[in-house]
């Protein structure tokens, strides 16, 4: 008998149909045995809607708390509808908010982070063969104020409770039937992983494959909570998510293809190069409130480097006034910049017992005559930066190249 | 300065514009000086759309516990909009749900009573120079479990906060200017009440004034807070509830002229007159879940005796049946009933110290040639039940004859 936490998302329980088949599931685990926490999101677009009202009566300007006081109903409406389900599926269950749980946060409104979790209520219930259904995304800060963990905070109620109740399994219910080597869309060979480890699915994640929400995944590895994503609706064992464990890991070099085209990429030629000259040029782009995902530097001749760094597409204009002043400022020769680009990266623990990867990756991407035009490197992952019209055909050769291509999709 | 709860309906806050008008009132208040708690019911519509909602989920039986979970959202999206709507004008305000307050229940899931309330959260923001908005209509048990009072049991929290806070006054807000002598849409001449006693306003409101719930009027009275009844969006000084207090009170005999056209009556004749037998016809009327409201027996003749009652026309025909099976078990001669009456009720603690109000309500009604079929008498209340198509009729005259006529609607 394990226990298990099933979280659902807003489009999983979008509609009364839908809170039906959720509780159909949860029933069909129950009878098998095992012990049940749910976590439910709003319905999909009831958190819009509520967000929505919330800035007609204040302007387009809502006061935090208040705004957390109204947001958070939404999932309160859920955990009702799938409990009040559930019992008339003759399922004995039970619902809480966050603040009956309790679910202890931090006090900051609308991003709020867990601080503790009670596990005492819940796991009377347990004893006692009910079903719980909490609230995700919500808490309650020492004060008695109702907070949220911000957009997407389902997961990470998910994986708290998961690590609160020591439970066997955390398992994320999505649109999707797993975590894939890369986006099906790109490369019909895609192949579902049937693991995963917490490291390699940030890496992932964080490079564009949105199946969980990445602070979920960091807390999951931290507390190390098996993590299993599955579709809502259709069978299968979906893709768990755990620790590197040498012996039972299936341990390929690359486990995933991840890639972006949000990026645009600036550099700044011919700056002095004294130290401190990085955060001269990095500093005035930080304070403009502008991300920067990767920075290339190289050596330096003649005195001066050249230096390269990727922004999100929306923030390029204006990273590229703030990098001109910089120029003028610092004395050097010229500023440029490309939105024309993607990114394309190898994601795999793999690497870090095998040489010859990146230049596998590399040789891989010369022989479809595909320039490569920054290379950025961690211990699991190498990213490129390639123009962007190569893209697709980029990830389709490295797919081939590290053997992730599907020998054929079953039952299709 | 004065401490006032306000209490704002359904209608009241039914859109965002609404809200906005009922913070431009508040804030006016709170500008004169006056410490102001506001308590505000959910959006018109919405706790009906949950109801539904649950109803959808469940097969149209919802868990009690689940359904107070649910609803009770409606008014926690109101309070944080209002409070949203305050802040952005500039007034300091804070919201709180029955729990937060803590407005502690019994745990009757549905129709809870309120067992205590907590005022110290309250007054350190009244101190603070905040508004306080409270969630209408629902609370917290012993466990923590959120519970509802039931339909329109908004009110009743205004009241309750307001003897607990030691308020100077409650101010319900609603769609009418006030309590008025009779309903005007019967009676041109129906004069708005500036003041009336707890004890009026009870048998006004269970006669059919619905302007307040009645369990607020007990509440208030048994507490002796003041309550205003106001429109929302008038300005005016509407209808003031108090104890009778003989000095300053305006002592008309009769304050107003209740009715009701929802009732059917039912005479069993020719029954044996024996100790008990009263309970052999009312219990099984009752067992049956019908509520009775006027009864009337008159003394014996012939050791038999005529018992006559009033019920819902709703359950007209479902007391019908019961009573003919009565009827033969005890031997009475005959069943009889009619759809086909009104009641019709004059009401005033001025009776109590004025001989002649019955004689003179009976001699109205014979002036205009109505027939009275029944007569009950409380010690504030005289109800008759007359033919139907005489309300209207009937109504008119007593208002004459009691001399509740406005001289001259003023300004219209």
């Amino acid at each position: 008998m394990a226990l298990i936490v099933q979280k659902f998302g807003g489009t999983s329980v979008g509609t009364i149909e839908r809170i039906q088949q959720v509780a159909d599931k949860v029933k069909k685990f129950r009878e098998n045995g095992d012990d049940i926490v749910v976590v439910v999101s709003a319905m999909s677009g009831e958190t819009n809607r509520l967000i929505d009202l919330a800035k007609q009566a204040s302007d387009g300007n809502p006061e935090p708390r208040e705004l957390d006081m109204m947001v958070s109903t939404g999932e309160q409406v859920t955990i009702a509808l799938l409990a009040m389900a559930l019992i008339n599926r003759g399922v004995p269950a039970v619902s809480y908010t966050g603040n009956q749980v309790r679910i202890l946060t931090d006090s900051a409104f609308n991003k709020a982070r867990i601080l503790q979790i009670d596990d005492e209520k819940i796991r009377a219930d347990l004893n006692a063969g009910r079903v719980v259904v909490v609230a995700g995304f919500q808490g309650v800060d020492e004060q008695g104020n109702i907070t949220t963990l911000g957009r997407g905070g389902s997961d990470t109620t998910g994986v708290a409770l998961a690590a609160a109740l020591k439970a066997d399994e955390c398992q994320i219910y999505t649109d999707v039937d797993g975590v894939y080597t890369t986006d099906p869309r790109v490369v019909a060979q895609a192949r579902r992983l049937e693991k995963i480890t917490f490291e390699e699915m940030l890496e992932m994640a964080s490079l564009g494959s949105k199946v969980l929400q990445i602070r979920s995944v960091e807390f999951a590895g931290k507390y190390n909570v098996p993590l299993r994503v599955l579709h809502s609706f259709q069978e299968g064992l979906g893709t768990l998510i755990t620790l590197d464990d040498e012996e039972s890991m299936e341990q390929p070099i690359i486990s995933g293809i991840a890639f972006n085209r949000d990026e645009a990429k600036l550099t700044i030629r011919g700056v002095p190069d004294t130290p401190g000259v990085a955060f001269k040029i990095l500093g005035p782009v930080s304070g403009a409130n502008i991300e920067v995902d990767m920075i290339v530097q190289n050596v330096s001749h003649d005195n001066t480097t050249d230096f390269t760094f990727t922004v999100h597409r929306n923030d390029y204009q204006k990273a590229l006034d703030v990098l001109k002043q910089t120029a003028e400022a610092i004395g050097a020769r010229e500023v440029s910049g490309d939105t024309n680009i993607a990114k394309v990266s190898i994601v795999g623990v793999g690497m870090r017992s095998h040489a010859g990867v990146a230049s596998r990756m590399f040789e891989a991407l010369a022989k479809e005559n595909i320039n490569i035009q920054m290379i950025s490197t961690s211990e699991i992952k190498i990213s490129v930066v390639i123009e962007e019209k190569y893209l697709e055909l980029a990830v389709r050769a490295l797919h081939t190249a590290f053997e992730l291509d599907a020998p054929a999709r079953q039952g299709e």
